[in-house]
């Protein structure tokens, strides 16, 4: 098994425990056979299967700042914490507010027969799962009151701009004056910078004792950008990666996504070339969108010398936030960031 | 303005500080105007306009704790607890899971145009204010993890009942076999009882200062079984209340409801009446509606006669119950379930 199999599959050992504690929990309560069958469906359907970069990061980022291997207390409740984290993304309801088919390779779960509507209650009791778990695991810690925060703001946050995002780009009404860069960043930072980037190392951050306000601040500071950036990576791929490499076929411009090469065209386009997009943005139709992705090479637009030069730029100035980090005075480590940097920096897919 | 007139009127002021507080934040997040007006629209539609009995109970309660009138900032902090409870009672996504119509006389808000399925991230966005409401005005008091917990663990058994209730009795799947009087009390009190009957005594009980675990074990044991009480009531009114005192025509039969009434006749039923009930119950037919109507007060069935012992049983032994209580040691007062009860018992409507 490869180092990240490895690493993967310890990871996802953890689910198993945390899943057994839940359904030992309905269990307790007397919930009837089905609920209890019914919320395990749920919870293997929905949590482990992706990526999980959001709940290794916490795992990554305590081991960096403690400096040495963690215990396996230490990793566990680290872990724990990773999975509550992928407990709380919106999935399940994210899936269903965009009427997406499939998740994973797998039907979305709205889409399972007999689940429909019900998927509603179930996401907000994989959200629900967090704070029964916090409170098992670390009511007794002085930070417990910081990590609910943690979980609760982003939380709050994320939805915010998922809010802008449905009432900006809704899949059925085109209409591209309500875009723009600027309401872009503010989908991108609310809706992924704060609970992908930013929430993984500050959870970790309060576990390694960390009181220093301004050492969050300072993680803040670098965090949020990192996941503009990222975002902007994701937009920028899907339109310009080769399906192959991305292991998905893009669909922003069918799909009238307000996505930054959009924005970015937008912003740029002479008279005529926003004629072209004004007709063929958003259109599920495969020439419209041959005309659009044309367009977004051609200039003054040309999305991937803009994206090159936004790409370097962003690399500098992260670096130099970085930088900037006095490691003793915050206990904060510089490895954290560069880590999570080199991850991202210059990825193809 | 009568008594009560001028009650609900001061506590709908402080609704109007909450959403202006809540409107600040997101204008202070640099939030589009689109998104503040959406989100303005959102609580004002869906929080108030209710009967408001969950969360005037806090105010009420508070002031039976305290043996005296409410100083103005003891009023409004107990009225944010209150406006806390009627934000998170998930009455939108349940009238989307439930596929109704309208509600309080005007439309569901998944029905408002332009809003359909975007109004589930809305109801995430009424639970995500009710902690930011807690942090803002609770956040230095001691008891600040509790109100906290409270809110976050009522939540998770709310939607534990929630769960039983969708897949025990789904509109469009009649299957009586599933009901049962036991899965019925387990719906009513995870959904009902733990939320609207516990929580807002309980949040009264942190305020007011006490501590002692076993007084909060003792409000429990007296408010689940009134909650219970409560709810086969309204199932009992549902089917035997004129329209024109219940202000509504009961439809649980039509609607496949897991009712008092239906797992009553269930459990009584002979095999002809159990026929009659498999061949009409859920049917969105008026003739099979009036057939379990008249099914329920024939014999052996006699719902209207059960109902009545049940009602003068259930009253006798809460009253033993609070009679239990030792107002000295526990810091309770027998009058906070006192007043609730009075307010229940033979309630017409």
């Amino acid at each position: 098994m490869s180092d990240k199999a490895a690493k993967r599959a310890r990871f996802e050992g953890v689910f198993d425990t945390i899943a057994e504690e839940l359904l030992a929990y309905l269990k307790g309560e007397g919930m009837p056979a089905e609920a209890i069958e019914w919320y395990k469906k749920n919870l293997y359907h929905n949590v482990p299967g992706g990526k999980l970069n959001r709940g290794l990061s916490v795992v990554d980022t305590l081991e960096i700042m403690k400096g040495a291997a963690l215990t396996d207390d230490e990793y566990f409740h680290a872990a724990l914490l990773g999975w509550c984290i992928e407990l709380g993304f919106f999935l399940v309801s994210d899936d269903l507010m965009d009427a997406s088919i499939t998740r994973r390779g797998q039907p979305c779960w709205y889409r399972v027969p007999t689940v429909g509507n019900i998927a509603i209650n179930d996401s907000f009791m994989l959200e629900a799962a967090i704070y029964y778990l916090l409170k098992k695991h670390f009511r007794q810690q002085p930070y417990y009151v910081d990590l609910l925060e943690l979980f609760l703001e982003t939380t709050f946050q994320t939805e915010l701009g998922q809010l802008i995002d449905l009432i900006t780009a809704p899949e059925d009404n085109v209409d591209l004056s309500k875009f723009s860069l600027e309401k872009h960043h503010l989908i991108v930072v609310y809706k992924t910078a704060f609970y992908s980037f930013y929430l993984p190392v500050a959870l970790a951050m309060r576990v390694h004792g960390i009181k220093d306000e301004a050492a969050y601040k300072a993680a803040l500071d670098i965090l949020i950008p990192m996941g503009e950036y990222f975002q902007v990576q994701d937009d920028y791929l899907d339109a310009y990666a080769p399906p192959e490499v991305l292991g998905k076929i893009g669909t922003d411009i069918l799909d009238n996504k307000c996505s930054w090469n959009v924005n970015t065209a937008l912003k740029y386009a002479t008279a005529e070339q926003r004629q072209v997009l004004d007709d063929n943005y958003g259109k599920k139709d495969a020439e419209c969108e041959a005309r659009v992705k044309a367009l977004y090479s051609q200039e003054p637009i040309s999305i991937p010398a803009r994206f090159e030069k936004y790409e370097q730029e962003s690399y500098e100035r992260l670096n130099a936030l970085i930088n900037e980090i006095d490691e003793d005075k915050s206990g904060l480590k510089r490895e954290v960031f560069t880590s999570f940097l080199g991850k991202v920096y210059k990825r193809q897919k």
